[in-house]
C-alpha cells in the first residue's frame, strides 16, 4: 500500500483522478490496468474537471492540447515531444449536401492529422500514459492506421515501438507502420487474432513491460476521441450538431465522442440539446450494425471481409456501448457495402475535394443511405466523420481514378484523345 | 482601352496593383499574362500593401488566408470555397538535429496540407485569378503533386480541371490526380515536354480559355509560395531563420520565399537580418546545382533521371533566379544521389516521425551534405522544407520498410522470430 501510493504520487494525469469501471462502477487508481477485477468491464477514466472557459480553450495551442485541463495529461504535456495532432479542418461541404438533399452539412476531416488518421489523436494521450508508467515500448494490434501513429509517436518521443498487424494489410499501412523504425510484426491472421495475441503477450514476460495503447493503456487512449469531439463543438461556433455520422470499429471512437458532448454540456461549454448519433460499419464486417437491426443487446463475432480493412474488427469490444448511445439518442447504426464505399469516396473526391480512405467511404456512404432512407432528418445541422487518408487505400479507387487517355505531347494527340 | 479599363475593374486582387516584368520593369495591368512583352523576361505580382499588423494577421484564421493582406487575392477570400491550406507545423526537431550536429533546427512540414503537399499553397491563389478571369477550367503541367492539387481545388470550387502529366509518374500521384472527377491527361514524355505542351495549348483554340496555373496563371500561382516564409517568421515568433534549405525543380517557391522574407522585413513585421538561402536538389536532375558549382549565370537544361520525380524539371524557368538568391544570400545550390535521398526519408522518419516524400528526401539529404561539408553553421537557427508527403512515393523506401517478421499468433511463433 505505501509503495502503490508512493509510486502514485509521482504520476501526473492532470484531471483525471481515478479509473473506474464501466459497468459496476468500482473505482481503481490510476496505473496500466484495463479490465475491472470485480466484474471484468472496461475500466474508464474519471476526472476532478477545474473550471474550464471557452477563451482559455481559443487561447491555447491549435492542435487537441488546447483541450487538456479536459484530457489525462500533464499540465505542460505541450512542451513534450509528440506529434500535436488535432485541430484539423471541419469544412462546411455545400457541394455534397446538396446532391445529398442536406441543408447543412459539415465533413471533420481528420485526414489533416500527422499520419493521416484520428489515431495520432488516441496515441498521444497513450502516449503520455506510458511515459506516467515508465514504458520505454509503446506497442499495439493494429487494423493499419493505428500501427503508424504508434510507430511515428514513438520515433518522435524518442521510445522504442514494436507494433502488430495483420499480414493482409494495405501496402502503404504496411510502409508507413515500418519506415519510422520502430518493429512491425506481421501476423498471419486477423486483426481480432492479431489482438488476442497482444493480450497474451501482455500477460507474458515478453511484452509485460510494454505499454499496448489499445490494451494496458487503453483507457488513456480512449479517451484521445473526446477530442473530436471537443473540436467540433468549438469549431460550430460552441455547439453540438443534430446528428453525427461515426465509423464504428471497436466501437472506441463513438463511445468517446458522445462521452465528450456530455462533458461539454455538463461543464457548461455549449447549450444542453438532444443529438442524434449513428454509426456506419461496411457490410463485410457489420457485427454491430447487425445487432441494432435485430434489436440485440449484445454483439455476435463475426469474420470480417470488406475492403474497409481499418474497420476490420470482428469482435468489437465497445459495440455494447454503441448499441446503447444509438438507441438512446435516436440515433441507429447502418452499413454499407463495398461497391457504395467506392462510390462514396469517389462523391466526397468530386464534390468537396476530400480524398477519404475506405473508412471515410463507409460514413459518407452511410450518410448517402441513412438520407435516403430518411432515418437522417434533410434539415437539421448533420456532421460526417473522415477518419483517414484516402493515400492509403489507393486499391479501392485505383481501377476506377485513371488518365482519361495516355497521348504524346502533341495538339494533333490531344484532337484526336478528346475529338468529339 | 474602354473595354480593358471596364473589364479590370471587375477585378479584386486585394492589394496586388499591377504585374511587372522581373527583368526590365515593365509594368502591366493584372491580367492572365505571365511574359513581359519587350524582353520575354517573367511578369510577377507588384503590390501596394495597406498597414498590416502582427496583431492582425495572429488574429486571422489558421491558414494563409491570415495573409490575405500580402497576397493578390480579394479580402473576402476566406469566405469562398477553397481547401484553406497552410498554417502547417514548423516542428523543432530536436532529435535529427542532434544526429545532424546542429544546434537548433526545425521542420516546416507542409505534408500537413489539405493534399499533402506545398503545392496547395500556390493553387489556393491561382484559383483566386481563375475566379477573377472568368476561366472556368484549372489546369497545369504537373510532377504530381500539383496535379492532385489542382484536381481538389477545382472539385471543390465547382470548376472543371484538365490536368497533364508525364505518364511514368509514381501510381499514389496518378490515382491522385484523377480521383477528384476532372480529366487526367498523362503525356509520354518528361515534364518539361508536357509543360512545352500546355503552352501550345494556351496558344491554341483548345486551352485559350482555360487557366492553366503554373503557365498563364504563374504570376499569382507564384505568390502563394510567399506565405511559407511569413509562417516560419511567424511560427518563430516573427523573426527570420538564420539559414534554410529549400527544395528547387522550377525554383519558384525558393524565390518566392526569399520574396516572402524581403516583405515582412520592409513591412516592418520582422527585424532586419542577414539570411542564408539553401537550394535543393536530386543529382539525377541538378541543372542548377551544376550551374551554381560551375559559377554560371545560366542554366543548363538536362533530361531527369531520378527518384525524386516531383523535382525532375529539367528546364527550371527560375533557375537563374536561385541562383542569384543563393549567392546574394552567401547560400548555396547542392543536391544528392537517390541512395542519399532514401536515406533521408528515412533519417527523418526514425528521428522526428515525419513521413516525407522523396522531395522531402532531397533537402534532408541536402542539409546532412551541407552540414557536413561545414557549408551550414551548427550554431545557426535552420530551418528544412519537407514539402511533400511519403505516401505517395511509397517506392522509394517500400523494399527496406518491411515487417521484421511475418508468425502465426502465438507466443511460441514471437520467441522464435525474436530469439537472440
Ligand atoms: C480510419 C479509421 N477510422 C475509424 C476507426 C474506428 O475506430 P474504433 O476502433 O475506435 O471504432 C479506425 C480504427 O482502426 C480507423 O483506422
Ligand atoms: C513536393 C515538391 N516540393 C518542391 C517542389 C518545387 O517546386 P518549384 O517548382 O517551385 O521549385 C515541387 C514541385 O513540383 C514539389 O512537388
Ligand atoms: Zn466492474
Ligand atoms: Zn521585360
Amino acid at each position: 500500500m505505501a509503495l502503490a501510493s508512493t509510486a502514485n504520487s509521482a504520476l501526473d494525469f492532470g484531471p483525471a483522478s481515478a479509473l473506474s469501471c464501466r459497468e459496476c462502477g468500482t473505482r481503481y487508481d490510476l496505473g496500466p490496468i484495463f479490465a475491472c477485477i470485480e466484474c471484468f468491464g472496461p475500466l474508464e477514466v474519471a476526472y476532478d474537471f477545474g473550471p474550464v472557459t471557452r477563451e482559455e480553450i481559443a487561447a491555447g495551442p491549435t492542435n487537441i492540447w488546447r483541450y487538456s485541463k479536459l484530457l489525462p495529461v500533464p499540465g505542460n504535456v505541450e512542451t513534450r515531444p509528440n506529434l500535436q495532432p488535432g485541430w484539423t479542418k471541419l469544412v462546411k461541404a455545400d457541394n455534397l449536401a446538396g446532391e445529398l438533399g442536406l441543408r447543412s452539412l459539415y465533413i471533420k476531416d481528420d485526414s489533416g492529422n500527422p499520419t493521416h488518421s484520428f489515431k495520432d489523436r488516441v496515441v498521444a494521450i497513450a502516449l503520455e500514459a506510458a511515459r506516467n508508467f515508465g514504458f520505454h515500448t509503446l506497442s499495439c494490434s493494429s487494423t493499419g492506421n493505428l500501427a503508424g501513429a504508434v510507430g511515428a509517436a514513438a520515433a518522435r518521443a524518442g521510445l522504442d515501438s514494436c507494433v502488430f498487424i495483420p499480414s493482409n494489410l494495405e501496402e502503404a499501412k504496411i510502409t508507413m507502420a515500418s519506415v519510422y523504425g520502430g518493429r512491425l510484426v506481421a501476423i498471419d491472421g486477423t486483426y481480432d487474432e492479431v489482438n488476442r495475441f497482444c493480450s497474451e503477450l501482455i500477460g507474458d514476460e515478453l511484452g509485460e513491460k510494454w505499454g499496448f495503447v489499445n490494451v494496458n493503456l487503453r483507457p488513456y487512449y480512449a479517451e484521445g476521441s473526446k477530442t473530436l469531439a471537443y473540436e467540433i463543438a468549438e469549431q460550430l461556433g460552441w455547439r453540438i450538431p443534430d446528428q453525427i455520422v461515426i465509423p464504428v470499429a471497436s466501437g472506441s471512437q463513438l463511445t468517446k465522442i458522445d462521452k465528450g458532448f456530455r462533458e461539454l454540456i455538463k461543464l457548461g461549454l455549449v447549450e444542453d440539446k438532444p443529438y442524434k448519433i449513428f454509426g456506419a460499419q461496411a457490410e463485410g464486417c457489420s457485427p454491430v450494425s447487425s445487432a441494432y437491426k435485430a434489436g440485440h443487446d449484445v454483439v455476435q463475432p463475426v469474420k470480417p471481409d470488406t475492403i474497409a480493412k481499418s474497420l476490420a474488427i470482428g469482435n468489437p469490444a465497445d459495440g455494447p456501448y454503441v448499441l446503447d448511445i444509438a438507441r438512446r439518442t435516436g440515433g441507429a447504426v447502418e452499413d454499407v457495402n463495398d461497391r457504395e464505399v467506392v462510390d462514396a469516396i469517389r462523391l466526397l473526391a468530386r464534390t468537396e475535394g476530400i480524398f477519404a480512405e475506405t473508412a471515410g467511404g463507409v460514413t459518407v456512404g452511410v450518410l448517402r443511405k441513412l438520407t435516403e432512407s430518411g432515418a437522417l432528418d434533410p434539415e437539421a445541422e448533420t456532421v460526417v466523420l473522415n477518419t483517414g487518408d484516402g493515400l492509403k487505400t489507393l486499391d479501392a479507387v485505383a481501377a476506377e481514378a485513371r488518365p482519361a487517355a495516355v497521348i504524346r505531347p502533341s495538339l494533333a494527340a490531344f484532337r484526336t484523345a478528346f475529338a468529339n
